[in-house]
């Protein structure tokens, strides 16, 4: 057995600031979600992701992809959802072994109300504390992270869309 | 009501791929962890901080701040700990209303057999992917959000053990 390769101060300094974003940043998007909307992060995620697609429908599999979410996952919040009536389910009409999800004229209501206070949780908590370059520079640090967490590139078609 | 002050390209870039990150990484962590050591991520955290303090000990107010976890969720994963032999729980000598947590011979023998396999994950996914300037810039980008995300700065004496 070889020694450890232990972080240096530096390498450190970043991990026990990001280890601590990992804990916390989360909660403050799941509660303004919650408190103002009743959705979590994830809810949200998904109905944005099916709001900004063709017919604002996707077919289940896409839509894990999207959401980075297993389908076992997925399916039990889209229930939810469906039971709520913001998305409802159907066969894909060019695979019958493939559902669909698309969200309703009530899901897009709800989503659209969700989106200001949301953007300014990310805008409080994120953006606005970072100067234009460290906007840019967390683009390409998230890009480098992103090619050993999603090495099959789900997300990818995502990122591009939102590419400056 | 004015329109939302909604992300350019530029911002929402940055944005998705912290999102993504926040999805996909503790995951990751955890699942390590789990396999090789039979830890959470919070676990491995909680006794690592206990490993690094004097006499292995601290009083549970002070773990719970330096693990961002409110009292209520440090018990319950305390407990868990204590009924696995990994730490002991007994009243402060110096106020009888609090409680200190100690690391124990078993739980020392377990953060120490665990760190080399999380340490090979955290420089696999992040820090091995960054270049020496991107490990600094994280550093900057992680203590401006940490300023809104732990404005009390209960964190701020583990950042500063661990400050280059």
């Amino acid at each position: 057995m070889t020694e450890p390769d232990w972080l240096d101060d530096h390498e450190r300094a970043a991990w026990v600031r990001l280890a601590a974003i990992l804990e916390l940043l989360p909660g403050v998007l799941d509660s303004q979600l919650r408190r103002e909307s009743g959705l979590t992060h994830f809810d949200y995620y998904a109905l944005a992701m099916l709001s900004e697609s063709p017919e604002r429908t996707l077919r289940m599999t896409a839509l894990a992809a999207q959401t980075h979410a297993t389908l076992p996952r997925l399916s039990h919040v889209v229930k939810r959802l469906e039971d709520r009536g913001l998305v409802t389910r159907f066969p894909c009409p060019e695979d019958a072994r493939a559902t669909n999800v698309r969200l309703s004229e009530e899901g897009w209501r709800t989503v659209r109300a969700a989106a200001p206070g949301h953007v300014a949780t990310v805008r409080h908590h994120v953006v606005d504390v970072l100067t234009p370059e460290q906007v840019d520079q967390l683009t390409a640090i998230g890009s480098a992270l992103l090619a050993r967490l999603d090495p099959e590139g789900a997300m990818a078609e995502v990122y591009r869309r939102y590419d400056p």
